[in-house]
């Protein structure tokens, strides 16, 4: 049997990705959107193009079978999916591989590696999917460490147990969505849970970064599905409760959601299910102005409705996404259940939107409207939006998406300046370029805009560039009260804004607990806070 | 103009309570009840039969008009307001007062109180309401501490400022229930958190011990209510992002959520808000078997209609509610909105009911069965209890109550073990008593199952017992799996179920985070954790 290998410069397996004539296809519509001669198409790289350090270090006998040092695999596992990351990887520039990557096959094999790492003070990297776009698994650029050891935890990669009854699971880490969604299929229950990344993405990897999932009002992030989690750590097994709710203490939950691998490793966690959808309704709303869809937004997002689907386009996103070509925001909203009818809220909706100036040109559509059609689409093209990036790399286009959240009062002069700055940065940085916007989720008291930036790249500079942007982005989400992520983590790269946006106390205090389970330090260095 | 004061014993204002005739007839029903001779009625204590330990401190001069050694202030800050706390004040027993109580008017007040405490290495103990049932603003019994401060928050009261284009309020830390709801009124919006401490317990106190609030559904602890906080700790002040939400490492307002006083000191926080509820329906539901009725409330929860509230009482708890003699369990429940009519919501709930037998009375009602009608006389009753359980120990009457959370799949099992268990207690203990349930919030994946304990006590042992009945409990929720407190708090009292429910790693983590924030370890030692 022929094993699908996972790209080891790029996202999703060797055999996926756009074709070559999509390519081209790509390449003349941004070189006549961007007004640029003919853009040269760059190849990706092929793993005998690469030339890695040697290994430095080599695991003891009883755990040679749980490892490698394959360089397909240590080159796979030395970046995550950012634009840097894949510049890099077509650059053939891997100058910091792991040492070793590897790959236990239970929570036993993991405590052993993690004593091996924790005894020769080796840096040990919890990796799930790779889909990081914050350098968050990438070893540490510095620092006094013996070699780097890639922890690959995908093969814990088990629907462990479904409890019906409290519509609960308990599931290992390492396994990525679409297994995930298979193995509870048959129990007629989902998690329901859909980052971008979602088919390269695993359980653990979301909850040790916050993911923001499906719902775009209520309960998103996974922080609020995690029923309680087991823990590896270099000082022993940490395992939490399971209980729908408590009020005994600081949640220790909490402190271990979004800690992106600097305290512990996660081998399994009891999740909260869904029942499956049966009910829907959906329609997309256009709207003259965008901060007029936002009052409608907000508008919805205050009723109590808890749409799953309340996805704002400003004009240009609109226009990128081939929803409206006239200018116009979209709001494309979705409501569903599992349960009962949902047109009445879908009603009170669309309400709120014509309140606000919205109309609806195709009206209100059912299961038909949602699922197999606009909203299958944009979830087809949502998924496919790696590769596309992947692309626009080959084709020197520079691609990069930010996200926040801000409360509501704050959002207009909030979005007016980002867009100022950023947009003034991306001429200034590449002559040219897009900045567009929309919501990914939204709440009562704000919502979480998502920018993406677009610009033709200077051959060889691409990383400055991208660097000089991001830097940019950063200082402006921060300046004007936002949060350095709403959902794509901190990793290495948010450092800087999140080191001016987490409260100094806090610091000392996740600094002193991470010292209590980790006192070698080993675990994820330089991620959230230094040693 | 006559200062109202707090009782020092007891719960509420000294002209409050239950009249002389009114504790007679409480007296009458329970010896009629458990079929005693006439109950002796106890008289509360006065402050001039109250002899105190001298102080041990006195403020520096700058402090001084801050601070008090007033015995009533010193004997009040002495205890909280379980059972046993009013035992020993019935008793005349106050062996371990505060030396001092200071009363911070603002931020820069308490920064200095703290500073003084830290300089003197003098226990510092947050007191909000002082409402604690779990002895959670007790003086440490022991340990080599030069004196304890108690500081009252609560003239730090005020709202400072409401957005109400987020729905969010920045309110001070010390501000009762009912002065926080006058104060956010003009405004048309509310907390709509509503413990049965309401009265006289704080903001801040709630934040501290994750209070439970009005909704039996959905958000319900404080937790999810608060958008950013601001916390004074030994090492400097902690002040969190307004933010609708977050994906920036481990969410630091979680820390502080839960601690109890341990690792600094809530003076603000941003406060998600509600609209005015203008839509109601409610209806009471009964059900000749308990289980029936939980297997409709797991409906319920699980189909996403949110209800307000859903509050099942057994057939005891109906019976000493007055909601039902018949010996069937009652569940009461309610929708509500600011936007919309829910009679679909409630319709649909009510199908659930059906569907597991339950039968409706009184048909459904809207605002007048809810609001002015049958739940406006339980939340009058409701609030009312405290009176009724400082009258209880008047009597001889021992009262206690004990409350969890587990999920749906153990629950008939677990109920059944608490009933058997505590019952087997109570007879043992006491000869005779009752023990009833509730359920105060439900979660789609488990409920928070509330027990009432009333017994009889021998005259002299209501401690012990009280104690005996106590530890048999705790024991129980811990060994079946249940959390020791769904919105009690753990304080000095739940201590040996908590010790036994957290686990060892978050143990460490937060000790270490406590050395960080309070390396003199003056803030509240003993709750929690050990130094």
């Amino acid at each position: 049997m022929a094993i699908r290998r996972r790209k080891f410069w790029g996202w999703g397996y060797e055999d996926q990705g756009l074709t070559a004539a999509e390519v081209r296809e790509l390449a003349e519509r941004m070189a006549a959107r961007f007004k640029l001669g003919t853009l040269r198409i760059a190849s990706p790289p092929t793993i005998d193009e690469i030339t890695l350090r040697p290994s430095r270090v080599s695991p003891p006998s009883d755990l040679e079978s749980l490892c490698t040092a394959d360089p397909h695999e240590r080159a796979g596992h030395s970046y995550g999916k950012s634009f840097r990351d894949v510049i890099r990887a077509f650059r053939r520039e891997f100058p910091n591989p792991p040492d070793v990557v590897a790959f236990p096959t239970d929570e036993s094999d993991l405590v052993r590696v993690l004593e091996w790492c924790d005894r020769e003070r080796l840096v040990a990297i919890p990796y799930g999917g790779g889909s990081t776009v914050t350098a968050g698994i990438e070893p540490p650029p510095d620092g006094d460490y013996p070699g780097v050891v890639s922890i690959d935890l995908t093969r814990l990669d088990h629907v462990l147990e479904v409890d019906k009854q409290s519509r609960a699971a308990r599931i290992q880490a390492g396994v990525m969505g679409p297994s995930l969604e298979d193995q509870l299929r048959p129990h007629r229950v989902t998690l329901r849970h859909f980052p971008q990344s979602f088919e390269f993405s695993t359980l653990g990897g979301w909850i040790a970064t916050r993911s923001g999932g499906h719902y775009a009002t209520l309960y998103t992030h996974i922080d609020d599905f995690v029923e309680s989690m087991r823990v590896v750590t270099p000082t022993g097994i940490i395992e939490s409760r399971r209980l729908p709710g408590s009020g005994a203490g600081p949640s220790p939950d909490r402190m271990f959601i979004g800690s992106e691998g600097i305290l512990g490793i996660i081998t399994e966690a009891w999740m909260r299910l869904q029942d499956r959808p049966t009910f829907r309704a959906g329609a997309s709303v256009l709207f003259k102005d965008f901060m007029a869809g936002a009052k409608a937004v907000r508008a919805i997002g205050q009723a109590g409705l808890y749409p799953a689907n309340c996805r704002l386009l400003d004009a240009g996103e609109a226009a990128n996404a081939g929803a409206n070509s006239a200018g116009e925001s979209v709001l494309v909203i979705a409501f569903e259940s599992g349960d009962h009818p949902v047109e009445d809220a879908m009603k009170r909706a669309l309400e709120c939107c014509t309140d606000h100036g919205g109309h609806v040109p195709g009206g209100v559509g059912g299961a038909e409207a949602t699922h197999e059609g606009a909203a299958g689409a944009w979830r087809t093209a949502f998924l496919r939006g790696p590769f596309v990036r992947d692309a626009l790399v080959a084709i020197g286009i520079l691609g990069e998406t930010f996200e926040t959240a801000i409360t509501w009062d704050r959002f207009p002069d909030f979005h007016a300046q980002v867009m100022a700055r950023v947009g003034d940065a991306i001429t200034r940085i590449c002559g040219q370029g897009s900045l567009t916007c929309r919501f990914t989720h939204v709440y009562p008291d704000g919502a979480a805009p998502y920018y993406s930036v677009l610009a033709p790249a200077r051959p060889g500079s691409e990383l400055e560039q991208w660097d000089e942007i991001k830097k940019v982005a950063m200082a402006t989400l921060i300046d004007l009260g936002g949060t350095i992520t709403h959902h794509h983590s901190v990793g290495r790269d948010h450092r800087p804004g999140y080191d001016r946006q987490r409260p100094d106390g806090f610091a000392s205090a996740l600094r002193a607990a991470k010292r209590a389970l980790d006192p070698n330090g080993i675990l994820n260095p330089g991620v959230l806070i230094d040693p």
